[in-house]
């Protein structure tokens, strides 16, 4: 048995962490269940580059009730949880993570589990995809087929795919309805106002609330302020999302404007320099700023570095930037992913929908090897629709279905 | 000067009710001064088959400021606003339309406008598009475009593009954002409300209110009736859009539980017997049937006919239905369109996004007319977007707009 | 027999209204059968002065069901329907009332049913209480009380009871909980913006709404603007409730800042010249007005009118003036009440409400008449409470009741 | 200069926190301002028993900027900030409070503020009262009056009263409009959200939350629930309340049956055994239960205790309870204020209301003090206007006010 964790003593709270997980996991619990009586992964080897976190170990548990053999590297030198790791490693996983790797051993864990010559590979960003195509090519042409969690992975993918060297078909989980549509807008927009009650504790009842951006995190963030009890102001550069934004009741301002009536603003549009310095210059005194987008660029800390007389730590993820006249801004997780660094991220309930996709992916290509193409593949629409009803099923909710008639009748006209 | 109408002293009449719609059409009010100052349509003859309302009268003034001749024919028997009509025809329109026409009455109308040799077809269903391709085809070989408001239209003009007998090149404006988005979701969403309000007067607060389908109307509806306090259940067929409904606070059922519970029922699913016989005997005494969806198929009217014992009007737009067990149930506008029934339809502002699509659409074809090929086109994203910046700044709504290095941004990472 | 109708022959129509109205009406439906089976009104005779509908006459069936004999006249010249009344005629109801009274017959009717010497009087305004203390002072001093539906009413009653004049108990139907909270709120709510739709059939999505004061019917108001898709903004003078519309998500000004912006503005202020020549001259073009408030006084006619270079009807229910800039404003029902003049005004659930606290009243009156004392008193707590728990029943709902312990800790402690 | 503090090196730390809340408290920075240029409370010596957090600080600055002398003890000895105290200390205030005071430090701080001989008493909880009028005397009749911050303290002071036995006049602050109608509904519902975010970190979309109790509490978690996707259930006892919550679009029903269908329940009643042994016994299993009401008592601690085969701690703030049919519930802050126990309690901004209405109502004492009687006063209508009016001054917001002609307009029929 091969694995190299922090310290094997965590694996008894570890064990705790997954089982809070699995209970806000149903659909991957329901998948867990049909996986252990159908085996539909024996015999399967599976090398996956995922956060190790609890509910990272609910997806892996699963592939192993399916039959597979699961080996396991971190994702992220920073957001492996140790104790996590012990216990997956005390349940049989060939997990090599610790939180804190040096980017040489994030890199070594990598080559370790490529080399265990998988038949299915798991990426969330695609440095194990990568790997795989330039330093292991003998093993990437063994490999069945691969699944990529996220938009940048997908991207990296999508170059291959079109400069032709795929060498094995991927499904992009990441463009999963039951992925996207929900973590996006149910979950980054409850986590985004998690992460600022938590940075902050401020009462958002009577705020003036500036959300940039109105695609899908835009909406979540909007809505949920609103129903926190803020007045809500959009920015956008798209006429017709702007316009949507209006006929839903919010105010629609460019961000000249908006940046001297807010209380709080908060970027999602994936986008660099959506509020600059000529926008910190016009805010009122004690705003509080929070990126909910990309990377800390869609606040521009580094206008905001270079205008600031000083700067403190005012309270955990709360930086105050003191401006020449006076006014006083505030930061919060430095302009990175607000509902990251200042909360706990996405909640299980929304990862399980991500790694039902995952999971089931994985069978769909175990089970149709021989007919996927070396292309990127979006996730077949049963699995999404599957992944919805397993849902509602672990809800207790009925839906109705089309009779034969009605079958009949959608078609005839549509 | 060639036009038939009912009664051309009504003129005046009509006059006060097109300014009242222009007051509503902001966008279109732009797109006519435009017009007046650069004549786009000098010399171009359109025919145009339309509901003959007082917002088609604001388009056909607007077609008519581009330098435009305009023939307009009824695109329904029943839906002429007689005295629009005699207005239209005092302003130079050559307007074939009354309130009643006879079968062979409409269908001469659309002869006496194809007659007229026009360079733009604008229709309404299709039948004047079926016309010109099976029984004037000299005509509609000169036809420089046309453009189609309705789904049914589009589904027509696409059978015939497949079998490659399409005669010149269709703009299927029913498919721009701009309008499907708006009027299915905002218009249709308030009007239905308010067909229900004006036939019952009934207190919609407290009140269960059943809607059946999620897509952009039902959507639209459940909003609404959230939105004058009502408790509201949402029965689907299509478990993403469930899930989704599920995740917007709504309760999601089998329409079978939903009958037993609910006080309104609302279909809105383009399907068949969404609600029938084995649901009307399951339902409370009192309740009220409305459908916002397709025709009166959808609640059925057939099964509702063949249980009652009796039948009576109770209200305008009311029909009372007595059960074998004594149970009264309330049928809305005989299970047609309960917002055209039993209100006004669309407000203006709606048909102002639709004819503000129509108008840049055949404005698009003349400038295009040498590079369309005849196929059926949607909506080019440059006037949806168009659209949309006009009705903003009709509302004196400025927004941002992408950097130069904004754009490289997001160029480098999609 | 005794009665004075428009047309006898209407009854068989006025049955079919106050049929629809019974079914909209549970909770006076289960007194109905309450009274039915115990008769705590035998030998009772009730003089009662009421709108006469069809919800009215809901009420006198329930008087009725419980053995008393009532005489009914109009509250208001203009406000019979005369179908209803011929129909209780035939019901042998001593009914006085039909559309379009003279002033003498109005107040005619009022005396004919005074001298019927009733036990109990039923007042909509304080005309009837009036006449029987100043005209008809014996007649008074024989009933056992009274009951008053309005405000206007319940003021004149206290400056009666303030002066030591007053002949009889009366008791304030007016301030129960379960009238006020709930007509004001949520009755009034929806029927001003029914009373906007069918007016204008304008969307409201995107709008921007002034409300002009935040008390109850403001409230409801607001509410229901902002649930079909408006952006509210709120006028107060009283600080405590403009934080508490801020606190609820709304943008709070002063109106001469809120004029430059609304697209609609609805006054429920209950005073004078809240929106006056100064507002007006700052509107936009073709905004729309409309008062929901106390009388056409809310929204100053009269600067209108005086200002104006002309004036119009353009659709039912819609006066356009034009401003001498040449600005067009649309006065909704000349200013009188929206909800009653461009819509029905309460729909018959709200009725139920109100006027089940009348029926239960006019028991309590009954079964009290020798310790009530000549006073204006409240509607007692448990009349309120039941009425609460009648409707919740009437709806099926089920609550909790405190146990012995549960109450035994609460006293401990408050 | 006398005082105790746990580590006067802390003050630094504490002085940053207690600007963070400054910011955040605008309205008692204005009447900092204000009492900086009066000095009203010149040469007067105030003793405090608040909860010693930068939020008191914030108070007490503003007390001495109106020339008091301060005196603080803490009202909780579990709740001192020690670097806000040690901030307090330096900056010349009498603060004798440390974290984890035994329970006679508690009380030996209490004594030496009061025997500071003070003119003013401000009280959290009615110990300081207390002592003044049991062993005190002497001083407690030269006190010129005193104010509380409780709803206990309050109920223990009008007992006082009561007997006659109070020594000088008491504000009960509590009872302002602008404290409890803010901090119950807009900070608890707010903070209720949080604690449980913190404590679970689960997606409250989609999930079915049930609160008992539709006060202002429960109100303001229903509201803020139901804003984060919710589907909401309202247990009530009061029939009227019952009804309003099903007028607001909530579903009504008895915790029997609730019990059956809620993810997450929330008490918020003020009473005894809310959700007992056999309502633990009808829930799913992984249902998460909270308390924003009274104390541990709401949800019945002792039953859940005595049915559990086994309990531990799953994360901070969730303990895990699993009953003999292995079902496992997750109790949030062992059932006390999650609020305050997995949150932060009130925001700053709540805090501000408050201690304005302390700040103000200290100074009518001052002005006063001759004309008042030994009683318990509500805080002055105008003193809570006012706080209104600044906190709306704050926010930059100006609203309208009532010329003389709409004063006597109002009047006339009032």
């Amino acid at each position: 048995m091969s694995y190299k964790v922090k310290d094997l003593s965590l694996a008894d709270k570890g064990k705790v962490q997954i089982e809070w997980a699995r209970k806000h996991m149903p659909v991957l619990d329901i998948i867990h269940e049909e996986f252990s009586k159908e085996k539909p992964l024996k015999g399967i080897r599976i090398s996956a580059v995922l956060h190790v976190t609890k509910e990272t170990a609910v997806l892996v548990e699963t592939l192993m009730a399916g039959g597979a053999e699961v080996w396991l590297a971190a994702s992220n030198p920073l957001s492996t949880q140790d104790d996590v790791a012990a216990a997956l490693a005390v349940e049989g996983v060939h997990v090599f993570a610790w939180r804190g790797e040096t980017q040489e051993e994030y890199f070594d864990a990598i080559k370790t589990i490529a080399e265990a010559q998988p038949h299915i590979v798991i990426d969330d960003g695609g440095d194990l995809h990568a790997y795989l195509h330039s330093s292991a090519e003998e093993i990437a042409r063994k490999v069945f087929g691969g699944t990529e969690e996220t938009t940048t992975g997908v991207h990296r993918l999508k170059a291959m795919e079109k400069q032709k060297i795929l060498k094995y078909p991927v499904i992009a989980v990441n463009n999963a309805l039951t992925k996207f549509m929900f973590d996006n807008r149910y979950g980054t927009g409850q986590s985004t106002i998690d992460g600022i009650l938590r940075a902050t504790n401020i009462l958002i009842a009577g705020k003036i609330v500036v959300v940039a951006g109105y695609g899908w995190v835009g909406r979540g963030i909007a809505l949920r302020a609103r129903g926190m009890g803020a007045r809500v102001i959009i920015t956008e550069v798209d006429p017709i999302r702007a316009l949507e934004a209006v006929m839903d009741g919010f105010e629609v301002m460019k961000m000249d404007k908006a940046a001297e009536l807010g209380d709080i603003f908060i970027t999602a549009t994936g986008n660099i320099d959506v509020i600059t310095k000529r926008h910190f210059e016009k805010m009122k005194d004690g705003v509080i700023l929070a990126n909910a987008g990309h990377f800390d660029v869609e606040v521009s800390v580094r206008d905001l570095e270079s205008i600031a007389v000083s700067k403190r730590e005012i309270r955990n993820c709360v930086t105050e930037y003191v401006l020449p006249s006076g006014k006083r801004l505030y930061l919060l997780g430095k302009g990175r992913l607000v509902n990251l660094v200042c909360a706990e991220g996405h909640s299980s309930e929304v990862m399980d929908m991500s790694f039902a996709n995952q999971a089931l992916s994985v069978r769909y290509i175990v089970e149709n090897k021989d007919v996927l193409e070396k292309r990127v593949y979006d996730v077949p629409r049963e699995i999404d629709s599957r992944v919805a009803e397993l849902k509602l099923r672990s809800m207790g909710i009925e839906i109705d279905s089309l009779t034969e008639e009605q079958r009949r009748y959608l078609e005839s006209w549509k």
